[in-house]
This record gives structure tokens, C-alpha cells and sequence, in this order.
């Protein structure tokens, strides 16, 4: 019963409110003797995830340096906890008013459920607690063989669908563009959108898609542990998201069989392997790319409600560092769970 | 690091092979002094779980009988782990090739990972195993209120949608017709779809729609807990599940913020409340329905494959019962949380 | 919270109660690919704890036979969770009164958490839920390198100390005489000791010693999961048994530190080990032999209360191979939990 | 597989090394609404194990000041993790060598371990590590109700027994005299003792009595949640303590089941309640008080080591709050259990 607490080989624990001292965040089951250095592999998500980019994001800058307080000693992991804490500052906690609920937040049902609870900008309930995430996810990553890439991006914002979209993208692909979307006229129309949504107040939703190569195959549990659950659980436990699938699970529910399933039968050496699949079978990889699509509603802080907190009008750029930290919390925890399978 | 067990407070373990000895369930964490009956708690939901219920499924037939070997003395629970165990029968485990790998099955990927495996009809990866998770499901029901009612039902079976539905649905009202689908005309449709691909050897996806009323507010923890992605959790490790959302989340990410959102703002008894959130807020039950569905692709083994096994030609009907009990497992286990929160 | 499973990477879930139709054990995260053989390696171990092997314990005799329900395809496992049964049987539940509270018994303490329980011979707290704990050390020894041996015996009974021990000892040496006691002189003793107390209705508690050789220096987890206290985790956990402590820990507590550490300081082959250690520093093992002693209460049931049950005049012996099963379930955890190391 | 987490429904997680910046606690699982005052609750326990209180320990002091980072919100609990650092000062690093391994001690099995290590003053596996465990007992205390008790008292230093203890005992009781032995006598003769040791550079063990009062009956929980081992893995988590035992077990090991059980079986008010059972019965609490005995070996670091670190000749007075602590962790596991039995 640790609800703040992900993964089981590799299991994050993650604390601190939005406007309390610090956010934090606890990695267990680290292995030993693994390089690590705090600039080159950690800070980098960090300002991925952080306000303030662009004009398209919320005006809130804290910086966010992330410090170690443990597991790391001569530029390696030891096998203790690593411990990472980020300060919290520039919170203007007099904004916020005890007895006010935010439509769509979690102020009435946490009030609900705990009858006390630090009510200043949402608390634990914050979208600051995935800046924890994200330090876990990028140790996450150091975990992961070199040939392994993560890469979210925006498929979709509102209205908007991204359609011309390379075969291969890289993280520096991704975010050449503030809006994260790789292809460029619709980046385009994006941004006008979203522009004119902070002028009145309206906020959009979106969809991530995600894409992970270089796995091996063999990788996720039987049963209660499969690749794909584990995946679903990391996104929706994201504050803003309200689905996931693989591939366009939609569109595959609608699909005849005998078109969706191309993949052969047989004992040759691709035989078995689907490419419907989206590199998961039987919640196990198949060495092929992982697709996955996270749906966000938009952002419930609209109109007026902007005084009581500084927020975006859309969440899904900033939200793709975060979508992949939980992402690599997942890999690299099957990856060290792939040492026992035999 | 147990991939075959479900849930916290409430732990489902499951065990068995599709064509080994039996299937079997242990369930911890159940409190002492709840009635069960076997005939009137479990062996129902395991009925309609069955195949060979009708000319649209399966024709495998075991029977699938629940015996309790652990945790119910003179129709109570005792506090002691209840383990439940289902003979296989009707296997006929001749028909299975160790050299064959069926397309977008387990067979390859779970060869890949442990080597050795049992490939008589996917072994443990067979969608047999989800006879442990009914049983679990029936027993995880009698813990949550009377008032509670979990019902699925056919939302969408490869190109027909059901669009006429009533607002209250009762599991009787859907399994009185054999498709689960409540809107009659889209379910004869259906019927006559899945006739044709059972004759041509072809297959359907489609979309579950999960319904659950009579939640008290306060249910579902933060952060890595929330009601939200422990359900996705849930229904994801189901085999043929390729997708989970919120009501409808596609449609979500394609709206208008100032659309989506029509809660009210404020400290008035509703303030805060949102329609548009499905149940769930920050993770955490508003006392709403909860509305969550369940895209599913079309059965994998078509056409001449037949002859490897015996297979629906949809499984979504049946799987019906698997995905209400995968709900009632987490319900139940938040269910017990609530009594931790304060 | 699943008060029936013990371990982590090797997680035992045991079920049954001592009248009820079977015992059981649920092994999950056991590696695919180790042969067993049911016969050869699991029989032997509930065969050496079955009650009836000789005059000096009770005459209540159920063969015990396992039955393996999952896990196991082709003598080999499969990565599946492994499941095995043995029924009971000859249970008198007759003789037993629900409103009789057996003194120094959990009949009330489990009344009093409750409410209901299965009141015949104790239960789910009796003796013979220990089945189960053997049927999972057995498995868990498979999982062990070759060397490693795991030999308990009868250090103690009552007044009778065993102080001309062998060096070296196997299983077969201790089960040599009924006693397991290899000191042969006061096993001769304890034998007049425990017929007396038979005719007086009396009983006797003991020591039980563990020596584990052969093991691997490394094994052993920081902080909560050292070696020393999963050990003292697992012991403790039966039903008789008082305390545990490494060696001879009373004399420990007495002894001045220049006497005690031996060891020698520095950077040679052998600096830094202790022999004083029993084995393990800081919690991991440093390659030498384990030895530990587990302490138990003399059988609660004495006299008159035969009638209300068949009982041992002291359990040790017949304990000892579930102190080697709950050892060899520590250490085969550990074992895994070294693949994760770096 | 969390190595550095203990507990279930109440998981205290520690983090931080001996010379590194800091030690802390995050305390997952924890109830809203517990009104907790810092300096009240929490850091009088670290006083109490803080190195430096008088000439028997060593002179290493840090202060030890505990920050609140989250969890906790105008002077309550409001269900989030609740984080706790302490900064650590005053390391002087300098004095420690990587390849000088001292002898019983940590230093080398961690390095097979784990291949690189910090290894100044033994880093994790430094006693300073109990300061995130007193600082998550002292947390845990406020979970019990109020006429629980936990004191823990030196029954041995060395050679020297308390014989002459009252019937009850207060914290302040026992943190009358440095050496926390209540029996005045004794008390002066383990001062003598111990400045003699620090003269001469040798070190004692002994003994710590825990009494545990005022607990409701039906604590614990069956199988391998007993409180007997839950307690015990508590108690041998610590580094020094080499066993553990109800009562003094070893006496019990030699008793005669007719003296030893005096308990009065049947059906009155108290039958089934056993005066030996230090108050835990089938694993679970009767009523009365529990009495345990935690066993330490002398100190390792002694004479010419001395000038390798700053170690106090008996660590037992230091570590009656750390015994404290992880037993207030186990019993507000268990407490918070009770809510889950029925």
C-alpha cells in the first residue's frame, strides 16, 4: 500500500506539493557501479518538462535544479536509494483560497477523501509532482541498452492532427518545435491555436504518441504484469490523461480480422511475429517498435479561473518528457526483470 | 515481483495452464464474516463466462466448476487466504504443434522469454486463464456496497455501434441478448456479422462500455493509485485489449476546453464536481457514474487456424464478465483503502 | 498486504486449513527451465516432516502426497507460477469443540480478530499449514547452486544439549536417528525424555541449529532486507517457535569485543572477515557457513488435551525440515536478488 | 524488491549515507488528518539516539535537526507521503581509506556486493542510518492510541544483568541514568565497565527488554504477518543485534511444557490466554503486555580502530530508540491492519 510508489524491481517513490518545501524523489532496486552525471543525464529532462519554454506555457518558472541527496558517490551508483530533491520556489501560495473548488480539479474529491489537504495550487495533486517522475524516468533511461530510443511526440492537439510524421525521430527532432509536433504545418496551426486560445481563456486537449525502438524481445511478465498494462498504468496515473492504447486502439476495434492480422503462422524465423501488434504480444515485445497513443482531455483551468493559478492552455508539449519518464520506468523495470526469467 | 498477482489490499494470484490439471485462484487480504455461497456468488459469473454459451461462441465446453479448497467455513470467510481451483477438461491437447507459432499470439514471444514453455493452446497464456480472474471478480463484488452495480455491455462490434442505450442497465438487461449488446437493432446486425466471419473464417474487435453506480465518493489514492489507471492496469492485462479510456477519449482530446469542462466552480454543495470527468477526479472517486471503455481487436486466430483450436469469432460478449470483475477487483481493493485514509 | 505470502523475487503463497479440503502452495517468480522432479525433489522433504515416522510423534497420518496443478510442463518449469496440493485427509473434526479455547493456542487471539473461524484443530494456525512452507522450500532449494548445502538439526530438547557435533553434516547423517539430534549419546537421552513425557501428557520445547555452507559471499540486501533478519523474518514466522539469533547470540551479548572480533583489519585477501560473523556483515554473507539457532516453545498441548487432538511431545524434530524450507526460501530469494545487483 | 522500505500499510523508506548530505524518511501510507508538531513529536526521539549525550558515546555530534519536506500541512497529515531530511555535518572523511576493510564490519561483503561502495564510515550501512528509521518510528508512534506504551530498556551490558526492574516503566524512567538500566546498581557498574573500555579500547554487547502495554487484543495477522516476525525482522534489520526472542527464550526452550504452560483452557472469560506467550498468541496479540529481548554483539570498532571513526564502546544505551522505533513501525502497520480483518 505505497501510492506513491511505482515499479517493483525498480520502484520510484515520489513526494512534496506543489507549493510545500520541495518535490522529491526516491529510486530503489538502482544496481550498483552505473555511471551517472547530474548535468548530462538528469537536468536535461527536467528542463524539458519545465515552465515557462515558450509563450505557449505557463509564465511559473522555478528553474527546477535537481540535487542528490543520496546513491551516487564518485560518478556512480552504489546500490543505496538515490535520492533527488528539487526546491520549490516562486510559489504564490496566497493565491489560492481554501474553500474554492476548481471544476475538473481534484480540490473537492481529495477534500473528500482525506477531509484535510494542503488546498494551495492542488497540493500533492499538483502537476508539479511529475517533475519526480521525470528525475525517475531519466534514471530510469540509464538502465536501458544505448540502442533503446524513447520518443514521444504531439500527434494531435484539439482539432489538429499531425499526418506527415518520418519514420525515425529523435528527441532534438521532436523538440526543434514548441509545440513538440514533428510535422511542421501543423505545428503551425497549433500554435496559432493555442494563442488564441490563452487570449480567451480556452484551453485543448491532445493526443502523445510514443514510440520505442531497440528493444529486445522477451521483455514483460505473464499475465498481471504485461507489457502493455504496465504502459497503461504509468500514463493514466498522469494527472490530465484520459486514455491509452496501442497503436490506434479505436481504429483496430473496428477493424475485420482478416485485414488487421498480417502476420504469418508457422515456425519460420518471423513466423508468429504481427505487425498489428505494436511490438507487444501476449504482453511480451517482440523486438519490434512499441506505439503507443495517450489521450489528454484539455486543461481544466479556463477563463477566469487563470487568476488562481498561472497554467497552460495546453499541456501535451510540456507533458511528452513526463510520458516517457514513465515509459522508461516501465522498460527498466522489465529490462532488470528479463535477469530472472530463466 | 509477483506477474501473477493482482491488486494490494486485495490480492488476486492466479495459477494454471489451459491444458494442465486446473485453474486456480487465491485471494488475500479478504476480510473474515462475509457470506459467500458458491452457487449464488461465483458459479453464476463463471456461467457466463462459458464458452458454448450460444452458436456465436466457441464450442470448447468444460463445464468450469468452482471448488473452494481454502477460506470459507460454514458459509463465512475466516480471514484465510480463499483458494478456488476449476478442473480442465475437454482438452484436447493433440491438436497443438510445439514448432507452430500461431501470428499475433504469445506463442513466439513467450518461447523468446522463458525458453521452455507450455504451447498446448497458449499455456498459460491462453484466454482460459481469465476463469481465475472471474472467480476472483465474484468474490471481490460481495465486498463492495449493496448499492454498487458494475455492468458492461457491447458498446461497438467491428463496424456496428450501439447508440441506443438506457440510462440504466442491470446485467440481466444485457445478457438477455447473446451479443451483450443492449441496443436490439445494432444487436441483431451483430449476430448476423459474426455468423458470416464464423463461416469465412474471419473475426471482429469491438469496444466494451463499463458502467459503475453507487460509488461513494473519496475512492482511489493519489498519484500511482489513482482509480483511473488502476482500472486501466485492470483491464489491459486482459489478452486482447489494445485500448482504455475515460468515457470516450478521443473524443475528449479533440474537444474545446471550454466545452469539455461544464463543472461549476466554487464552495456551493456541487462546486467542483465535474460531468465531463467520468467519475474520477485527481484519481479519486466524485460519486458519478464511472464510465470507462474497452477496445479490443479482432480475435487472432482466423480462417484455417480454426483447425488449431476453437476459437470465437469475437470474444468481446464473453469477455464481458472478465472485464467486470477485473473493475471489481480494484473497486474492492479501494474499497478496503478507504478504510486507511484517515 | 498478503499475510499468505512470503518473499519477493520468490513469492510462496501457502492456503488451506488443517481441516479443510487441501493445503496448498503458490510459488510465483520461480524461473523457467529448472527440472523437477516430484518424486526425487519434493516428496523426500514432506515425507521427513510428515507426522508418523516414528513412536515419538503423533499418530495422525495423511501420506501427503503432492500434486502439481501449474508451473511444470515437460519436468521442466515454464515461468508460470508453480502450484501444488496435497488433500488432507484421516482429519477427525469431530473432536473438536468451537467453544473451547485451548490455552497458549490462537483459538481466542484469532477469534478475537475474526470473529469467525474454522475452529478444528486449529485451523489455518495449525501446525499443518507448514505443508505448504515445505513444498516451497523444496522448490526454492532447485534454485540454489549445487554446493549449497542446508542442514538443520536437534541442538536441543528440554534439558538435553547436543554439544559433540561433526564438522560437517548432511541431511541423511541427521535423519539417521529419529531425534535428528547427531549427538547420538544425547539423542538416547531426549528419546527416554520425550516417551516420558508421551505417558505424562507432558512436552518439551528446543533448540534447532541451521548451518548453510557453500553459499556465495554478496548475498544479502541493504538496510530492511539484510540476510540476518530475513532469516530471523521467516523462522520467527512458525507456529513454536520463541526466538532466533545468529550462533550462540546470547553468549554474544555477554562476551567482551577483544575477544569476540577475531577478525583482522586491512586490505589482504582476508581482511574485514569475521569469523564471529556466523556468515553474514552488515547483512550480506560473507562467504562462510551461516549458522543460526531458532528456539523453540515446548508443544502447548500437553495431557488432558490429547483427546482434543494427536500431538507431538515436542515438535523439533519434525521442525526441522520447515526450518530448512523457510531457509532455503530466504536464501533462493537472495539468490535471485544477486542478478540484480550491478 | 525495495530493499530500503519497511512496512506495508505504513512503508517507511530510508535514504542517504553516512558522509553524504543528508539522511532521510519518506513515510508512505500515513492517515490524514494526525496533527503532528515537529518539535514535540519527532525530534525529541532523535535527541534521544543522537550521538554525543554524555562521556559513555562517542563525540561525533551532528545536531540532527529533522525538515519536514511534505506531507504535512498546517500542523496535520494530509495522506501524502510525509519526507523528513536531516543534513548531515561534522563527517570528517579524511579519516577513511577505500581499501582498509575493517573487520566485522560491512565493508568488504558490501563491496562484493556491489562493487563500488561509499566507504567512508561505512556509508549506507553506517549506524547513522537509523536516524531515517527513529525519525519513522517517531511518526508511527502517533498512529497508536494513546495508552500504548513502548519502552525499551538495557536489561545487559556484558557482564552486568538488571535484575531489579519495577513493573512499569516510562521513557523517562529509563532515560534517567545514561546507560538506560533501570536497576541503579547495575546501572554504576556499567558506567565503571564502559569508561574502562574506552580506556582500553575494548566494547560490550548486551541486551535491550522492549515492553510493549495497553494493546488491544487481535493484532498481527496470520501465517507470515505474525507480529512475533514481523517485530523480530524489525529487530534484526539493525546492524549490531545478533538475535531476538519472546521473553527469554532460550530459557523457554529448555522449560517443561507442564510448568511452562500455565494458561487455562475452556471457555471462561480468560481461558485460552497463556501467561508465557509475552502476549502474542498464534501471531497475534492477547491483551497483555509483549515482552521481547533484542540481543547486541560488543561494538566491532575497538582499540587502534578508534582513530578510523568515532564509535561509542556500547552501542546499546544509542539504540534503545532505534529497538522503539521499529517496533512503533510494526505495531501502526499492524494497527492500521485491524481496520482490514472484517
Amino acid at each position: 500500500m505505497q501510492p506513491n510508489t511505482f515499479g517493483n524491481l525498480l520502484a520510484l517513490t515520489t513526494f512534496g506539493e506543489s507549493h510545500g518545501p520541495a518535490m522529491g524523489a526516491v529510486i530503489d532496486g538502482f544496481p550498483a557501479g552505473v555511471e551517472v552525471d547530474l548535468q548530462r543525464d538528469i537536468q536535461p529532462h527536467l528542463n524539458r518538462r519545465r515552465p515557462g519554454q515558450s509563450k505557449l506555457t505557463t509564465s511559473r518558472s522555478e528553474g527546477d535544479r535537481a540535487e542528490i541527496l543520496s546513491g551516487v558517490f564518485e560518478g556512480k551508483t552504489i546500490g543505496s536509494p538515490i535520492a533527488v530533491i528539487v526546491w520549490n520556489k516562486n510559489a504564490r501560495s496566497e493565491d489560492y483560497d481554501p474553500n474554492y473548488y476548481r471544476a475538473g480539479h481534484a480540490d473537492r474529491t481529495w477534500e473528500e477523501k482525506f477531509g484535510h489537504r494542503d488546498y494551495r495550487g492542488g497540493g500533492r495533486a499538483s502537476g508539479r509532482e511529475t517533475v519526480s517522475r521525470v528525475i525517475g524516468g531519466s534514471f530510469a533511461r540509464l538502465l536501458l541498452p544505448e540502442e533503446v530510443s524513447i520518443v514521444g511526440f504531439t500527434r494531435r492537439i484539439g482539432e489538429h492532427v499531425a499526418e506527415d510524421i518520418p519514420d525515425e525521430l529523435t528527441i532534438d527532432d521532436v523538440d526543434a518545435h514548441p509545440t513538440r509536433c514533428p510535422d511542421a504545418a501543423v505545428a503551425d496551426e497549433i500554435t496559432e491555436t493555442l494563442k488564441r486560445c490563452k487570449q480567451e481563456g480556452d484551453s485543448r486537449g491532445g493526443v502523445i504518441e510514443l514510440w520505442v525502438d531497440g528493444l529486445d524481445p522477451g521483455l514483460g511478465d505473464p499475465v498481471f504484469r504485461k507489457m502493455k498494462n504496465r504502459l497503461a498504468d504509468a500514463f493514466m496515473s498522469i494527472g490530465a490523461v484520459v486514455g491509452t492504447g496501442l497503436g490506434d486502439a479505436p481504429a483496430a476495434a473496428k477493424a475485420r480480422g482478416a485485414e488487421f492480422h498480417t502476420g504469418i503462422a508457422g515456425s519460420g524465423p518471423d513466423a508468429g511475429i504481427s505487425p498489428a501488434a505494436q511490438g507487444i504480444q501476449g504482453g511480451i515485445t517482440n523486438g519490434r517498435r512499441i506505439c503507443m497513443r495517450v489521450y489528454f482531455k484539455p486543461a481544466s483551468t479556463v477563463g477566469s479561473m487563470a487568476k488562481k493559478g498561472r497554467h497552460d492552455p495546453c499541456i501535451v508539449p510540456r507533458a511528452i518528457p513526463v510520458v516517457e519518464a514513465m515509459a522508461a520506468l516501465v522498460l527498466a523495470d522489465h529490462v532488470l526483470a528479463r535477469r530472472l526469467d530463466r
